[in-house]
């Protein structure tokens, strides 16, 4: 690793299969790379449908997890008013592939697009909640997920968070999102392939090695943080699971304390280091159907991605990035920041 | 293809394939998508390097195209300043990989990256010039791309452009890049393998099948421009030759003018329909090496993406994309655009 030499490096991301340049040249140091745009200065809530009292304004309510102390709700999981894909039950017939034209491949948009209301208060941050607070959000993800699973019709879910106007949101109201899709996404079969591969050539899944000195942010019982070696994005960060795990929802409540702790924890020093950027983060599992021979290599994650410089035409033609920050300086810096 | 039924739908690209949603609850009418960041405000050159008269504020130059009327450059090719890959040759020694530790493969960043600058007056847009010197532009791209052949630790070049600050672009003033890889993305490596599963089936090359009635906006002598059928982006366009030809450097004089043609009157028709909206434009071409058995399904094209909504979580995270316009309301609209 060359972050001392000032002379650009391509690195391979073994998990997704693909090339980033490290570029030098094009770098800003690490301490100046700051948020230009700080995610949500927005914290008006007066037309908010996602805050307390407003539940009526919303699209229905699937489940909600109830507050210990009073009798109000503390995490919603809602359908998304405007949904990417729809849960009319009737489009399932049409999605097997229509193989005829075979140029022009289309299922109908069966699937599911719902909303997780993190907390019921509008200016309550992820990273404001406590360990377990965070914990219940992943728990109501993992809830969500084995409900989406018993549709055979769903072989994917996306869980997924947008932070700031620049990640994508366009509520402010803290929330996630999670989508279950009748396709398994080319994205998520090369990864498996990609650390297939891995798992072939050295015996050993390439998740369970993360590790390594250099890269390492923080470890807590069950999790590792770490900006990995081949990190698309400045300051990304991924937590991996210590233990090999291929399916997120395999999270028990003990682990779902622990993850929330070091998710907590990575996103306040994200925010204190970098002028509370806009970010997105997502859970990469498994597609529900995995084989038992794949069990070795497919070990979930969660990716998260500070939104600090946008793309180009480069990045959208060649699916390679461009990255001037080296990992190794990142996970310096992210070690370093007091939270 | 179903723009009328209001349900959504999923369609796979089988040139880059991956699946796209088609939501429609998630549309704004076509005629309404405006873009709300237009372009480039910008035009100012007291200090842009790239105007006429201040060409020793940029990076050496690699050649130039002069003009017929005076003795002064029309387009010129120049080294990026901040390159993100390094053109020392020191450096080739170590692009071969490193396989160990093979979780974590890198080789050294040898390469090219350079800037086109389409013409000398700061204010001038590429649309704004004749066929026939957008022509020049795109034959100055094939120059230099057949120089980059030349060296043989190319593997790949990457042709684009940035226009405007949400698509990427720093510099005002037109211009657009090209960057000589070591290696072949992943990205296009998918797309040939792609490619060659269609052709497999049908004994066709997918894109000179690309001509549809409903998708197609204009056609020249040499090419067509269409809304892909699983279009990523909204309003997306793929300018694609209807000769079939594996290489963009097969470009002949003739052909260029035609392209600068259809070229230009897209990126009006773009303009002057979505409020002069950021773009990227990409050629997406194939490999230096590619087999003879290669050549009859891989078929250059140039893509056009202009920049009218940011990505989230889902689209990071999944590689799908949600396009709430479908294709052929798209090329509808483009058909009918007066420019
Ligand atoms: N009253 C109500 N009841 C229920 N749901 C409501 C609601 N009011 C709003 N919603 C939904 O709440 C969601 C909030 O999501 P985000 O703010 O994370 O981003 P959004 O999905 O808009 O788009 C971002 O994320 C997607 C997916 O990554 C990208 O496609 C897109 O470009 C990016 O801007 C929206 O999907 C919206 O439809
Ligand atoms: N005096 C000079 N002489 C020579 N060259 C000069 C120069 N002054 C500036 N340059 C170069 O000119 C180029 C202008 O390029 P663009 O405006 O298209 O986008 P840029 O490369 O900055 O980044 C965008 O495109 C890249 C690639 O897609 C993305 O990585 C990035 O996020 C996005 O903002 C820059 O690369 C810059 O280094």
């Amino acid at each position: 690793m060359a972050s001392s030499t000032k002379t650009p490096e391509m690195r391979k991301d073994t998990v997704f299969n693909r090339w980033v340049i490290f570029s030098p040249a094009r770098s800003r140091r690490p301490s100046d790379f700051k948020s230009k745009s700080p995610a949500n200065p927005n914290n008006s809530n007066s037309s908010c449908p996602f805050c307390i009292g407003h539940e009526h304004e919303c699209a229905p309510e699937i489940f909600r997890i109830s507050s210990n102390t009073n009798s109000d709700w503390k995490i919603r999981v809602i359908e998304n008013l405007f949904p990417a894909l729809s849960r009319d039950e009737e489009l399932i017939q049409n999605t097997n592939l229509n193989p005829n034209p075979s140029f022009l491949t289309c299922i109908s948009g069966f699937g599911f697009h719902d909303v997780v209301i993190e907390n019921p208060v509008h200016s309550v941050l992820l990273s404001d909640q406590s360990d377990s607070d965070v914990g219940d959000v992943l728990l109501a993800y993992k809830k969500r997920v084995l409900q989406l699973m018993c549709n055979e019709s769903i072989k994917y879910v996306q869980v997924f968070k947008n932070h700031g106007a620049s990640a994508g949101a366009s509520m402010s109201h803290s929330h996630s999102q999670i989508m279950g899709l009748p396709i398994v996404p080319a994205t998520v079969s090369i990864r498996l392939d990609s650390m297939k591969g891995c798992f072939e050539e050295t015996g050993k899944c390439s998740l369970c090695q993360v590790q390594c000195e250099e890269l390492l942010i923080n470890e807590s019982k069950h999790f590792v943080s770490v900006v990995p070696f081949a990190a698309s994005f400045p300051f990304e960060i991924w937590i991996v699971p210590r233990y090999h795990s291929s399916h997120f929802h395999e999270l028990d409540d003990d682990k779902a304390v622990d993850l929330g702790g070091i998710l907590k924890l990575m996103l306040l020093k994200l925010s204190r280091q970098l002028n509370d950027p806009p970010f997105n983060f997502m859970i990469h599992t498994s597609p529900f159907m995995v084989e038992s021979s794949q069990l070795p290599y497919s070990h979930w994650f969660l990716q998260i991605v500070p939104q600090l410089s946008g793309i180009g035409g480069f990045e959208i033609g060649s699916g390679c990035y461009i990255n001037p920050v080296f990992p190794e300086d990142a996970a310096k810096v992210m070690r370093e920041v007091n939270v």
